[in-house]
Formats: structure tokens, C-alpha cells, sequence
């Protein structure tokens, strides 16, 4: 009997600050199972609580790039730098032309930022709980800001307020008519909007419009233009979403705001563990022999699943 | 009291073959609720199990102009078609280059071919039960061959196998590489492979490709080529299928999809109430508490979830 076990050994590996354990703690926690149970037990003292910064818009907003600058400047003020991206066109997920892809490899590369990407597809309702995982695990690993990368609303399967503390939402000059499409939604997901490629004539045009739609109040979110490839305003916005995530651990609202993020992580988990007895009591025999008997009486599907629910919430009971 | 109710009288229209009513019918089963339960039960008697023809594809295939082909090509035999599209990449559904919807509306238009795009975005669990609603209000109204598209695996939230009795897969020619990386899931699915755009120099390669990697024996899938944008091989495509549809019925074969079709629609509509039940019940105060005490006593999210899932199988099994 060691006295050591592997989790023991790779958490000392990531609390120690070796890039390629986290990388592997990572992997494994993705998976779920024992194992990531374990990992994740073991961090758990050691997660600080670091911010976790959320950048959502669509495809083309330029917001890899913008998390890009924006992990270079914070690195520059000598904080360690995480990225996660969970939007799987994101050039860091490897969804990018070739110029983006070698652009990220070198923020990559850079000494203190870390960058991650996940597969969320085909993981179903759990993705908040895997991200959430991920992000614990780098928090405890010492980073000092998270950004988290997603697609735009509807394009995911993580909603972006569910996972990140404070959220900046990027859009582009030419996004006039669809923000007006979908403004309900993009109105009340964001703390910080930023008009990206702002050397397009449009983008004060679409910044009043933001702010028109955005309304007055005190604490109304903040419009802030940015041209990211060039690096132009990139400190006024990474400096804004630390101040306001700074506000919010003062005022009590990241309080809440992380007790909403348990509670979507709880529900996200009792959901997967449900949809695993599902699948597999689907595939029982008896289930299938009670669904054939059912729909041959002439049942239709709902009262079917009506009949059958009793049965697998007795199953789900048991296990 | 009025002796026919207004779901009896849209019944009457739709088995009358009023498309309106039709068009109405399915935007009602869509959005689920009573009305849609009545009406599906009404229907059901005049189900009559019209072929189901599935055809999956990553965007660019040219699966909907093939689709448009067949239907048209069908529509010459004498039979009536309907086209329910769940790609959202779709022309049907209205993500396409102006050229190709200009296409699909003259289709659209031409008289016994009905054609209808669902959203499933956000839908979640149930989208299997969706499309098989819909699918029954169209057989019942008396179409004698439904095309369903959907993307290519990983891009759509339903599998074709659970919805469709056979299965096409398109590929295109410069689609090599790809086919390679995601063969393994990409063979079972299928019961026919389609090579289009097979102007294409590559295209006997990959069509060669394709039935190495399908192997031998009596029923493996048969490899096709098309070219839909000039209707080339639409006829012999269009007669495999249904001849496939007909040898599995003689066989049996259509019977054990039907009813794995059946138990995938029940487990759906099961995680769909559950889905309800957790939503609901995580909104509740009661829940919030709970969750915030476990997680305040240091217990990780999977164990607050696990203690949780009692309290939500006790609660769903009331409603």
C-alpha cells in the first residue's frame, strides 16, 4: 500500500503550477467518474474563488481575438491568465482560419496564460456542470482570472450567465439589424457590451443604439468600443469588467450571482444523472417489452411515457 | 354545446387535405398542450405508416436540393410528399444562399408536395418526440412518402434512426478527410451513401472509399452518386429507397425500427416531463435553501445533486 494515490500525486502536480497535470487534471475531470470525483474533492480547498470573466457573441464578432488582447494585458499586470472556450467555431477550439489560429498559438505560448478549449457537443444538459468543473479546477490551480469563452445565445449549449461571473457581450458594426432581432435575450445577459472592429463607420451608430436599448438607471450596463486587432481599447474594457466584478463581491451581488450559478450546476447534474437512468432503463428489456404492450393497446406516446414515468422515477429511486 | 369541437373540425380539414389546416395542425403539435394531445389522438386512427425517408449530411451536400429532386421525381410517380426539414442550416428552414431558396420555393409550390421546417433549437430533450408528432400529422393527412433532413451527425439535436426508416447519407466529393475522421459513426447510421456533386473528379475515389470502408456482404449499404443540381441519378436514388423501405417491411426489418423509433419517442417524453419537473422545481424556494445549506456545509455539486435527486423523484412522482 502507497500512502500516495494518483489523484494525491497529480493534484500536488497542479497546486505546484505544472501546466501539463492541469492539462491532464482537465482531461480527466471532462470525463466525470471516480477519478474526477477525487481530483475535484482534493482541489476543492484550494479553490480561491477567482474571477471568472464570460465574453458571448456570434461568429465574427472578433471576440477570441479581444480575449486574446485582453489576456496579454492582464498578464502584463502580472495576474496568471486562464482562457476556456466552450464555443466550438472559436479559433482556440481550432474552429479558425489559419492567420487566427496561429495569432492564439502565440498568446498560447505566452509564460502565465493558459488556454483551454471544450467540446461541449453532445454532452447534453450536464455542460454547465462540466464547465463549472473545468473552471474550479483552474481556479484552485492558481489562475487569477478566468475568461471564458461562448458562442452567441442560441448557438451553445451553456448559457454564458450560468458559468461566469461577469459577462461582456461583443458585437460587430455590421450586427445592426440582428441586434435589433434578438434584443430581448442580448439585453439582459451582459454587464459589459463592446462594438468590436470599432473603425467601422457604424459602430458610434451602433453604440447609441445599445445604449438606447439598454435604457437609464444607475446601474444600467456599460457600451464600450474596441478594435482588437489593434489592441485599441482593450485596456479601458479588461480594466471595466475587473472593476465591476470587484463592485459585485463588495454589494453582495456576486453572492448571488454564484448561488444562481449552484443552483444551475445542481440542476444540470440531477438532470444528467436522470437522462443516464433513462437511457439505460430504455435499453432494459422489460421497458421495452412494457412500451411494445402499451403502444399496441393503442396508447400514444405521451400516455405511454405518462405510464412508464412512474416506472423509471421507482428505478431512478433504487440506484 | 356544439357537437364538433373546433379540434374535430380541424381534423376534418386536414384529413380533407387542406393545407392550411395541415400547416395550422403541425404549428399546434409543435407547441405541445392539450390541443395538441387532442389532435394527435384524433389523428391517430388514420395513421397509416407512410415511408419515412430520412437524409443526413453536413451543410454544402447538397442534400436539400437532392431532396427537392426526389420530391419532385416522386411527385411524377403519382404520390403525394412531404418534406419536413430539421436542419437549420436548411434552405427550407431559411439559412440558405438566395440562389438555392428561389429553388426550393418553385418546389414548394408545386401541387401535392408539402413542405415544412421545424426549429429545434432550444427544444432540448424532446426533439425526438417533436418530429415524430409531426411526422404522424402528415402521414395521417394522407402523404405517401415523408423526406426528412437533418444535419450530419453531432450538428442537429436529433438522430435520423430514431425518426426516419431509411436512412441517406449525402457526402461530397472534397469531403475525403472528413469521412475518414468520423467513419466510424458515419457507417452504421446509413442504409444508403450518397456521393453528389459527382462532376467532381474526386468522386469515384470517394465512392470507392466509402465501400471499402462498408465491406462486403448481402446487406451492406449501397454507394450511389448523384449530381442534384442537374437531377442526375435522382431516379435510381429515389427507387433504392423505396425499395429498401419495401424489402424491410416484407422482412420485418421496418417492424424492429418502428419499434425502436417508439421506445427513443417515450424515453424523450420522459426526460422532457423530468426536464419540466427539475426546472420547476429548481425555481422553488424550498429547493434554493436546501441547495445553498448543502453547499455551505461543504459538500461538492455532484453530492448536493445526489442529495437533491431524492427530493425532486419524491416530487416528480406527484405531478
Amino acid at each position: 500500500m502507497q500512502g500516495m494515490s494518483d489523484a494525491d500525486r497529480l493534484v500536488d502536480k497542479v497546486l505546484a503550477g505544472d501546466t501539463r497535470s492541469l492539462a491532464r487534471a482537465i482531461s480527466i475531470v471532462e470525463v466525470r467518474g471516480g477519478e474526477a470525483e477525487s481530483i475535484l474533492s482534493r482541489l476543492s480547498k484550494h479553490v480561491r474563488g477567482s474571477p471568472v470573466i464570460g465574453f458571448s457573441g456570434p461568429p465574427g464578432s472578433g471576440k477570441s481575438t479581444l480575449i486574446g488582447r485582453i489576456g496579454e494585458y492582464l498578464r502584463g499586470s502580472g495576474l496568471r491568465v486562464a482562457v476556456l472556450a466552450i464555443d466550438p467555431s472559436s479559433p482556440f477550439t481550432g474552429g479558425a482560419v489559419l492567420g487566427d489560429r496561429v495569432r492564439m498559438v502565440s498568446i498560447a505560448s505566452a509564460p502565465g496564460v493558459f488556454i483551454r478549449s471544450m467540446a461541449t457537443r453532445g454532452a447534453r444538459g450536464g455542460v454547465v456542470a462540466y464547465v463549472r468543473s473545468v473552471i474550479r479546477v483552474l481556479d484552485a490551480s492558481g489562475f487569477d482570472v478566468i475568461l471564458v469563452e461562448t458562442a452567441g445565445a442560441g448557438q451553445t449549449d451553456v448559457s454564458i450567465n450560468d458559468v461566469a461571473d461577469v459577462v461582456a457581450i461583443v458585437v460587430t458594426p455590421d450586427m445592426g439589424d440582428s441586434i435589433q432581432a434578438i434584443k430581448a435575450g442580448l439585453l439582459e445577459i451582459g454587464d459589459v457590451y463592446v462594438v468590436n472592429k470599432a473603425d467601422d463607420s457604424r459602430s458610434s451608430y451602433i453604440a447609441s443604439m445599445l445604449e438606447a436599448m439598454l435604457g437609464r438607471g444607475g446601474d444600467r450596463p456599460v457600451v464600450l468600443r474596441t478594435i482588437a486587432t489593434r489592441g485599441e481599447g482593450v485596456d479601458v474594457l479588461a480594466e471595466t469588467l475587473l472593476r465591476k466584478w470587484e463592485q459585485l463581491k463588495a454589494d453582495g451581488g456576486l453572492q448571488a450571482r454564484r448561488r444562481r450559478q449552484n443552483i444551475a450546476e445542481v440542476a444540470a447534474l440531477i438532470m444528467e444523472d436522470f437522462r443516464v437512468a433513462v437511457e439505460t432503463f430504455s435499453s432494459d428489456k422489460e421497458f421495452i417489452a412494457e412500451v411494445e404492450r402499451l403502444v399496441a393497446e393503442g396508447l400514444d406516446p405521451k400516455a405511454v411515457a405518462r405510464k412508464m414515468m412512474d416506472r423509471v422515477l421507482e428505478w431512478a429511486r433504487k440506484i
